[in-house]
């Protein structure tokens, strides 16, 4: 089978390996599709050389059909269609309160351990999550990113009617948008790069543009004084980190979303004064991710738009590259069958 | 009668006055005890001088007894003893969503309007609660600060046998750790003035000083590395702001009840990878109230020890003075009797 490693220094090899079977408790997936991560593009940037095992594939959103089973692995037949929900939490301790999907000792599959950029997988069989027989497995591919904006949003407590400001028009922010406006909020994009404002237009969302427009003052005068009810920061940025507790009205949530390596300056007073939450979200649940599988089943969302290229597996180098070049581009996926 | 006002420049004259006849919808008090809150102090170093309307009585930790009734009131009779919440929502707007306490045109009684360092003082009759006959007026004094422990654990939703760091040993922070231990917490409080922590150790608590132990260290150890469940930030400067996010266990809670007037640099990452909760807390709720009068008069918790010295109304010059020179007293009452 093909396979394709990461070997640093911002190359991949695609390499000829043989098919091993699944241990007990395992499956073997034959791979469909592979969406590339920000954290892949991360990955390939060298930026988490230290967590990576160098030579090592890569990869965590992704789809496929069941190839083998493994001694006692359950209710798992070779033909499903599959998605692996790539957390591997196994080392959890008494100190991580039964809070599994963010356990200390969390291991994440495919960037940890061995990931889906191959032709065929093998992982625990408690990874799994069936999908119906019918689904897209091109779409099932995005069920990772979308399961994480399930989570954003469930963590939010986003009722109907409310007005959510999503900071950052990128692939999350997006799937945010689009799970934020199913749950009946009013939901208003902030984005400066303009490619990314026309592709988030496209799918019908109000989007402003802060380096051109106050977005304080739009949302202000949108929403007759009341501002946001919610904020997901999925920016990462200071300017973002300025505007979410002017943006957030009283007692509004904001939703921590963004990866910010180095500390921020926060407006804590802001905090203290409207009695806001910020509330920090990471990966997903189960039920996030049957959510989002639903989601994916159902396609009502038109998250083909959000598939900006299909590459084959083989083109990996290619794809990373031509992602540098196009960084407004939402999503690639490379075709592993 | 005899007032105080403050007239800038560090400076209170105490005055002659006549009492005035309670308006409609108005109640006069008879003040009894008025306590020096830390935004008194502010007052007097002139941090407020934008705010306040010079020349001003201030003051609004108060007990008294009702001595006349405006036209219009109801089920409050002269006699009764009575504590006052200073918040005036009568500008609450739509955009407020029905949150009062913190409505964004609140005034705050004793700072925006006339307070209570005076012998009678005339409030709105919504804003009293009615003591018991047999309550403590010396104790009762004591009730706006310790609502405002009672909303900042209410906010936090802390549950027995769950560990509470409060980080800031003076008044507020003392009461914030009584009110928790009540609810059947594991409770440390760190604070770095000597003086302080031995009168924290006095009530029995658990205190450590962060300039010669490590926090971070001892809280894993004594919570067998599952860390506070909730950390109260009382101090309101950049260490604590630091060790905030580093004592915070997997999903656990943050309040921030100080004041940061400057945006602090706070570690983002941590809210996101443990999945943290910031939860701004500011003054108080009606129901926060009740409970802390109810903790007053059934006296449980050693409330008297928190009051460092009693001064006569007349003597608020060298009151405030004393606060400045002795910075870690914990409560001085005036008597306006």
């Amino acid at each position: 089978m093909k396979a394709t490693v990461y070997e640093g220094n911002k190359t991949f090899s695609v390499i000829e390996k043989s098919i091993e079977e699944p241990a007990a408790g395992e499956v073997r997936i034959k791979v469909a599709f592979v969406g590339i991560c920000g954290t892949d593009v991360h990955v390939y940037h060298g930026n988490m050389d230290k967590r990576v095992q160098i030579p090592q594939t890569i990869g965590h959103e992704m789809s496929g059909v069941i190839d083998a089973v493994g001694a006692e692995v359950k209710d798992i037949a070779v033909g499903d269609k599959v998605v692996v929900r790539p957390l591997d939490d196994r080392l959890q301790q008494e100190s991580d309160k039964g809070i599994s999907h963010i356990c200390e000792k969390l291991k994440f599959i495919g960037v940890d351990t061995p990931g889906a950029m191959q032709q065929y997988w093998n992982v625990p069989a408690f990874t799994i999550h069936k999908l119906k027989a019918e689904t897209d497995l091109k779409l099932a591919a995005m069920t990772e990113p979308l399961a994480v904006a399930c989570h954003d949003v469930r963590m939010s407590e986003l009722k109907k009617g409310e007005t959510a400001v999503v900071l950052g028009g990128g692939p999350i922010g997006l799937l945010i948008a689009m799970v934020a406006t199913l749950k009946g909020a009013q939901v208003i994009i902030s984005e400066v790069n303009e490619a990314r404002v026309a592709i988030a237009r496209e799918f019908g969302f109000t989007v402003v543009n802060p380096a051109q427009e106050d977005i304080i003052a739009y949302v202000q005068e949108v929403t007759a004084g009341r501002k946001a009810d919610v904020v997901f920061e999925v920016a990462g940025v200071q300017p973002s980190v300025d505007v979410m507790t002017k943006l957030a009205g009283i007692r509004s949530r904001v939703v921590m979303v963004a990866i910010h390596a180095q500390p921020k300056s926060v407006n804590l007073f802001d905090f203290f004064w409207k009695e806001l939450k910020l509330i920090g979200a990471r990966v997903y649940e189960k039920e996030d991710y049957e959510e989002a599988i639903s989601l994916i089943t159902s396609n009502t969302l038109g998250f083909e738009k959000l598939i900006s290229e299909v590459r084959p597996l083989s083109a990996i180098q290619e794809a990373f590259e031509a992602i540098d070049n196009n960084p407004a581009g939402i999503k690639t996926l490379l075709d592993c069958q």
